[in-house]
């Protein structure tokens, strides 16, 4: 039997942010494989009789076993015909979502991927404010901040990042965040451009800061929180007073 | 009375992709303000008896109404106790949202924003592909490519755009593409380099059109027609073959 893969988005983590369609997949699927960060409510949409299966990435983390992940989904999909693989987020970003393709493609297994919400946006709106500005920021641009082996990507485009009137959003990004604003500094953004710290993005522990660029890496630095986090600086609007 | 208002994301069109929020939300509410891109479906969940206004706004078009739209939406929240004014897309993501919460800042007047489906999300996963990968796309930037006056707007970073190395999502680009590609190849950008042309993501009419920058330059300036549409460009994964 070969089965058919579905890659859902869970969202930022708020279960109510979940799609139709992606609690649809869910409820119709015979095995669901989450990381870590998929919460118990999102999984609860999940049939009794359903296999779960904990692949166990973390957000910040390196995961040394994206091969292992690629090849359990395989297998799963070779026993079962409803396959739902959740990604957190919107699974298209920065979730590694290219490689696992790969490994269904090699294999001559269909797949589809289902959009969801993430958690650049979901920031943003939990904060009251949108992520552009007509006139004031025409440009948003989300980035990685960090690599397979957990530091800085060094091919960053630093120039594009730099620029004061885009709004962008650092996913993964606390732990070099520090590193990255001396880079962001040395090519041009002024040091007092408005940031926003957000962790845990529609949890119920949610925490926005707002600081700027200078104050949040001086916070990153005496934190060593291990909170997923995003981080916004830019051209940010004025949001919820 | 002083209503409360819900800035709830409609996400690209396929009523299946709105969240369980919104959903909640629109059934909650005892007025609707929505553009004329919300369809049928989605309005749906609208309770009878709820009032249903059509603000007339469409994709790509110059609206001289936003001032007028501001003006609605706090009328409305100062008569009625739950207001939804829906926006399609990702509120947040070129939608004019600063403008309504101006308004409603103004007014004294309560507000949230849902999040929702970005249609850059929905257009790569309706493709089968990411719109990141790892070591190959490490950035991904969204930009609008008309101004108020239906012109490219001039301020772009034409610099930061032209990188090959990042993914491009040009929202309401279809009318400047040919301007906007003469731009990025000036600023350094291939004109070989890989693009997409989706239009009516997430509705029953969408059409996906695989292609290059040159060659999308010339497919805009033959074709006319006013479907809404959205551009990638750049370090596009293969996707579904």
């Amino acid at each position: 039997m070969t089965g058919f893969v579905s890659f859902v988005s869970s969202g930022p983590g708020d279960p109510e942010l979940l799609t139709l369609k992606a609690v649809a997949r869910l409820q119709a699927a015979d095995a669901v494989l989450f990381d870590d960060l998929s919460s118990g409510p999102i999984l609860a949409h999940v049939r009794t009789g359903a296999d779960l299966i904990s692949v166990g990435k973390r957000a910040g983390r390196v995961s040394p076993r994206q091969q292992h992940v690629s090849r359990l989904l395989v297998d799963y999909a070779t026993t079962h015909e409803r396959v739902v693989r959740l990604k957190s987020g919107d699974a298209g970003i920065f979730g590694r979502l290219e490689e696992e393709i790969e490994a269904l493609s090699a294999a001559g297994i269909g797949y589809e991927v289902i959009p969801g919400v993430t958690s650049a946006c979901a920031a943003a709106a939990a904060a009251g404010m949108p992520l552009t500005r007509r006139l004031k920021s025409r440009r948003v641009q989300f980035v990685t901040g960090h690599d397979v082996t957990g530091t800085l990507p060094e091919e960053l485009n630093f120039a594009a990042l730099a620029d004061p009137s885009a709004t962008t959003a650092v996913f993964m990004g606390k732990r070099t965040f520090p590193e990255l604003a001396r880079r962001l500094v040395a090519a041009g953004l002024p040091a007092n451009t408005p940031a926003m710290l957000a962790e845990s993005v529609g949890h119920p522990d949610q925490r926005l800061t707002r600081t700027t660029v200078a104050e949040l890496t001086e916070l990153m630095t005496s934190e060593a929180s291990n909170t997923p986090a995003l981080i916004l600086y830019g051209a940010l609007a004025p949001g919820r007073s």
